[in-house]
């Protein structure tokens, strides 16, 4: 793995770095996270859909859009052409917690990691907004990649412990 | 506090609830959250920051300017005219973890958590993607609201453990 | 009714024009428009959203976002802060016809017709955009203003025949 | 033509449909619309254009502007490389009725069908936005695809009746 | 004037600062530019006004667009509620140059400065765009505030040599 | 070079030109401008530099972000995927004058020269908006392509007086 932070020139100075050079290749990143709350909220949630509506429909697409918009959001990043965007979320109320996975693919000169971790982090944001009016408390956490394929650097599995 | 999910209609159709009849008043919310890092990778951006390079300083813009367009991302969010907004990153090296505190203010009807939220969690964005060359197991986590002021609902501070 | 074109200032030239001078008042737009598909495909439409998927789920959010969008895509309309954005779905299934109605809100100085009007128009594309790989014939038609309330020119509400 | 809603995976969750097995090739969609009005509205805006005013030219711009914008407003749409974006106006004053026409153009994995009706759906409401002060009651309407060709599924045009 | 970059806290670390307790206050700021050109370029757009094409008409909307989306693109810029935008070209063909004006209005906590001064510079870039085809050493220059009024600091007026 | 105005069509409507038969060539635009200030104010902004605060750090970002907005900004601009850019300042501080400069690459079929010149202003503008109140009267200029290599007309380079 690179030693220095590429973000960087010679001198010091931020750049959004060079990726002309690298060929294009097929490119996939999943990213995941969560968000805990009191296990309450989550049944609301939950029966809500059950009905008619949808909060985890919602934080879907806001978290598709948002992987749209992440070279206008994350300053050093390069804008990419998606060719693919999904989002899960898989439940425990037990725990009051639901876990958001992104799988995103572009086929490019560089990854779609920070477009697949914006995502999860969007949609996250998305299900806390509606759902802070019955529990202000929520977290959003361990938003991370868990694997990348493509690229010069080829693929990289998160070990989880 | 309210019991039902407010961003959905009777028929539980998702709408942007009508916040118009609400007073304007001053507000403010400060939301936080953390990277974890390699130590090595934080003692790299440390350093840099000590030259010329500033991830720090370039999280910072990217939060700011996050903040301001939260609207666009979160679906049912109101737009509002934030009067302020300002991020704190508080380094621990030997942990490997940095704290991003985020303090956002408007007079408005409605108020401005979701915005503190996602300056914090877009500001980490930025820190995991200008380090990740060198650390791609970085981690963002704990995006949580610390306290909020003002408006009909008044003053909520989290009780941390 | 006004008898000129406000857009341009007295030599022609295209302005968004002053609204500083206008008091703030509360203001509502109603506006209204339809797609119209082949039967079969609305019929897939509404077995999908019983089933999981939920077309009108998504264009519903995405006609709230476009709303907030509205001063960013036409050219003279000024930014407002929303306080409010409704859609309603309404399927005449034999007819192969949807009729979509977006409700607006704001308290400002000038009224809220575009962004009702923006909200429509996007929700049916929506449709259109998710439905077309099965019907490329479907019509987006009949989008118009409703009703509007107040400001100095006060309510307006369509005569339909 | 297909017979499911490709915007779902097989368990009806939304997703931004994998494009990136399809080959590049050049795609064309042509778009239409009407905006219809009292055709002394008409009259007002072609003499005004014959002056200085120019309100179909800032319909064009909006358009061609908004064709750019199509991926940040249609949740599923894939964003593309536009290299071509072009939209007349056809007035026929004695029905007060403008006809509205884009063309886009792309070398892309997918259709420009969205680009083309976005551009036609926001230069209508650009019309609208420009002339309401003087008739409230204009409608937008017939939005619909023309024809497309390129891409897998390869050439349609519209029969019309 | 003041005497400190306003736009550090205490610790030099970039805020938004803080605008809540500033009175709303009506507030105009005018911006000038200029761009410089061959003669002959000057004339040829001069010349398709005159027959359909509107160089300066496309300016004047990608001005007044970009005056709204000035909070967007300048990092530590308040949104505000645009009252009013105009823009005026003033051409001298012998000499090969444009002037660009423009004038914002805004009931606000904070002036319209940024927005002016952005407007003329997109105004300038759009000429350049268009024409750059037939004269690629234009050179856009003297962007720079003329006068403001409103606020605490009340006004302010350039004092041209 | 050309002699006409690409941008319209044959009718004079403006249009954003077909490039899709153009092949794709890799591309450099460099281009630059200079802020005007008091030569204390360039002290104050450098001497801020050398403690912690940072004005050329975020226009430099500012700029980079703008870069990438471009096809939003200007109205005819074909979106491209840039593959790098970067920005320079070099202050001059006795004749209270700093130097921006902006290089992009792309492999596309159209030129970068928009998006350098969209990254000088916007980085002008930032340094502008962070020093206004010590000193209102700073004057963006000179903001001039330098040179753009590739493509089929081939490299340019500014002969300077």
């Amino acid at each position: 793995m690179n030693d220095k932070l590429t973000h960087f020139d010679n001198e010091g100075r931020a750049i959004m770095v060079d990726v002309g050079g690298k060929p294009v290749s097929e490119r996939v990143a999943i990213a995941a996270g969560e968000v805990r709350m009191q296990p309450a909220t989550l049944r609301r949630i939950l029966d809500r859909s059950i009905e008619k509506g949808d909060v985890f429909g919602i934080a879907r697409t806001a978290g598709i859009m948002a992987a749209k918009q992440t070279s206008g959001l994350i300053p050093l990043c390069h804008p990419l052409l998606l060719t693919s965007v999904g989002l899960e979320f898989d439940s425990h109320p037990d725990e009051g917690r639901v876990e958001i996975r992104a799988t995103v693919k572009v086929g490019g000169q560089t990854g779609v990691e920070m477009e697949a971790l914006t995502a999860v982090s969007v949609a996250g944001l998305t299900i806390y907004d509606m759902s802070k009016a019955i529990d202000r408390g929520m977290v959003i956490g361990r938003v991370r990649l868990i694997e990348k394929h493509g690229g010069k650097s080829g693929s990289w599995v998160r070990e989880e412990d």
